[in-house]
């Protein structure tokens, strides 16, 4: 890996090089240091990532989506439980896509996952949106780079199931596990926001309750209507009664449904395909990012001017915009 | 105005210049021709447009939003009978940018807009976003820009209040009419949704119910919050009671303030300024869908393999993606 050139890393007092070794020791500030310098997308963060770059590939991310009160940090905390127990080492990402207006609880840093906080071999960091989502799309890559550089066998990431950006943010996961639970987010929302598509495993949580069995109905019913080409991967339902401890029901089968899609991804070359994918989506927002602050810059004012007063149509204004931008 | 040339004019089976002359001497249904042709965004749609700039910029553009039940559609009756009354000609563009998913009902086309729908002087017609809302905020100034050329004094914009989507709707209007009503869509909830910001007009309907003086009295005190110019336009509050029917409570106010509010745009300057922005927006979201298209073509396949395979950094291969495609 090339080392960072001593200005760089003398700026801004510290040597990612240096940082990324202590990490790989399990030297969590160091960690957090690094997650810090690449989070904000400068160009010091890109260099980072660049030296990083042929130390990744060998984490196994999964994602964890699902309605708020639908017990994601309670699973992730068993989750973590059980992987522990494996003595696996454990990078969680608790990503909370939701805007400061729309009243989302930020994630991480939470009860569930305290007992969890004393392990050096578990890292916990949360990322908020700060009010844009391209923003997150944008950062939460070089995080999961930074991860699995930094040597974690397994990376969760965790986000709240509201759409959209929960999607988005589920498409940068090897296996996506959704949760479902009666009266919070049933089947037949996630089928509207799109989430079945996505899901690789879906968990109904809160089992011990009675309207479990109706959410587990719904969920089969739906997914035999879904198209399987064969060969394919068939999404198992897990049913759970996640508490945060290892032991929980339904968390050894979660891990050994998790592993089955793991060995699935590697067998039938789709681990590729949707990693090329990842990459192409990462791509494309970081180009759009790119422009969006180019034009920004630039103001439009000129163009806009003759577009407003009939003398210039808009397609051409959009036309001589692009070009004169890239 | 130039023709449009007689081949593209055969392809499609319509003559632009001589719908646009029928549609200027009322014909709803040449009027409504003229629409679906700009509203795809093909490269005819673009050459309409070309044709029909020089008759644009003389009709006023009146937006009214608000949260679902708030009564928009019989306050945009009202409203349309008072314009009516006055000898106004009036188009209304009902859009809703909600998704399918949402489960926003369609605008337009309903009861209270009925009586309106013999009167060769009221066009109305509804846009539906077809899940993309980059699609809606690009092709409803296309159709502004028709009803404005077929020589309508006054176009109604209606649109759900669902936040984000809705401030891009509201941002191509001259005035922006906010409606709210006891219990729905309060002021709280607007000033969350960043709506306050955009309102020219309040109009807080069901005035009949006794809650309405409190919305009345939170808008104010949210207002006084505000900072406040010298010569800068102060947001009116009209009560309203809304039927559809150009007498209910509050409408005549509502016409008046919205006539008061114009006479200021044009003599503060604030018009053309306006405009300015409005065309800056869409040139702006015509270069991003531009861009999103040629990337879609493109496939990014070569860059997402390397940067896959850790041999390319995402940053690097966003630039190269860039500079290949404009």
């Amino acid at each position: 890996m090339p080392g960072p050139d001593a200005a760089s890393a003398g700026a801004a007092g510290v040597n990612p090089a240096a940082e990324l070794d202590r990490a790989r020791a399990g030297d969590a500030r160091a960690l957090a240091r690094l997650l810090s310098l690449v989070e904000d997308g400068s160009p010091r963060a890109r260099s980072v990532i660049r030296d990083l770059l042929p130390r990744t590939g060998g984490a196994r991310v999964i994602g964890l989506t699902g309605a708020p009160g639908v017990g994601k940090s309670t699973t992730a905390a068993a989750l973590v439980g059980a992987f522990r127990a494996a003595g696996r080492r454990v990078a969680v990402l608790a990503v909370d896509p939701t805007s400061p207006f729309t009243g989302g609880a930020l994630l991480g840093d939470r009860v569930r996952m305290q007992e969890h906080a004393t392990d050096d071999q578990v890292f916990i960091r949360s990322m908020a949106s700060r009010g844009h989502l391209g923003g997150l799309a944008a950062s939460t890559p070089q995080a999961i780079r930074v991860l699995d550089a930094a040597g974690f066998e397994l990376i969760l990431v965790e986000t709240v199931g509201v759409g959209q950006a929960e999607v988005a943010v589920a498409s940068l996961s090897d296996s996506v596990v959704v949760l479902l639970a009666p009266g919070l987010g049933d089947a037949i929302q996630a089928a509207k926001a799109g989430i079945l598509e996505v899901a690789d495993l879906f968990v109904v949580n809160k089992a011990d309750k009675p309207d479990s069995h109706q959410v587990v109905r719904d969920l089969r019913n739906m997914l035999a209507l879904g198209h399987h080409e064969p060969g394919a991967w068939k999404p198992p339902i897990i049913t759970a009664v996640a508490t945060g401890g290892l032991r929980d029901p339904g968390i050894i089968e979660l891990e050994g449904a998790l592993d089955a899609h793991w060995s699935w991804l590697r067998s039938s070359g789709e681990l590729e395909r949707r990693r090329r994918e990842r990459a192409r989506e990462e791509i494309t927002a970081l180009a759009f990012a790119e422009l969006r602050a180019r034009l920004a810059a630039d103001g439009v004012d000129d163009l806009a001017a003759r577009v407003a007063a009939g003398t210039l149509d808009p397609f051409q204004a959009a036309e001589d915009l692009l070009a004169r931008h890239v």
